[in-house]
């Protein structure tokens, strides 16, 4: 199997929500936003940019299993940002909704995220 | 009809792509993460953040709908930021595929998006 270098955004997304396409672009964004804010001083971040920020969402069927990623990025070192949902709209407020994890190597990325599929 | 004052990001995306969600979402983040980044020092920037950066996705059904929405957006002064997708997956190479047009205030936005429709 071959695990690409580049340094790329992971979106991870909830499908259990019942959320729509606009929802689910907005929570995107959400986690896009934060990772990058929060990450913009990391020696990461210029390699992404100058890649063009690649950015790839896949998903995750509930919440326990969104929890299991997170930690799991958490306990890799890797920066970790979670949507919780405003909840004005489609879900109960405080809703984890997503998460993104990096900008990061593919290669430090694969043994968190290579096992999920793409949305 | 009322006009909220809230400081909010739009996301205005093109429906005729044949865009699975995962590839919708991906380009609102790409959208969102473009205009945070260029309007950081923005002084609707802080409004927005302290919102908890609010976004709506709204949809256009073609390039030239969205070539439009983005003219009146540059018109009004807005911030306006159009994301080309880098063509590795289901669009060609350079297809407008969204915009982001803010952080703005609701009022100022509303004449640019107001008759659009929730994606």
């Amino acid at each position: 199997m071959t695990v690409s270098a580049e340094t790329r955004l992971v979106i991870v997304m909830r499908t259990d929500l019942g959320m729509g396409k606009g929802k689910i672009a907005a929570q995107a964004a959400h986690a896009a936003v934060a990772a990058a804010m929060a990450n913009v001083r990391a020696p990461a971040f210029a390699d992404w940019w100058r890649a063009g920020q690649p950015k790839v969402v896949l998903k995750v069927p509930d919440e326990d299993t969104l929890g299991l990623v997170v930690a799991a990025a958490e306990e890799a070192g890797l920066p970790v940002e979670v949507v919780h949902d405003a909840g004005r709209t489609q879900v109960a407020a405080g809703t984890a909704t997503c998460c993104a994890i990096g900008p990061a190597r593919g290669a430090d990325l694969h043994p968190v995220t290579g096992s999920l599929s793409l949305l």
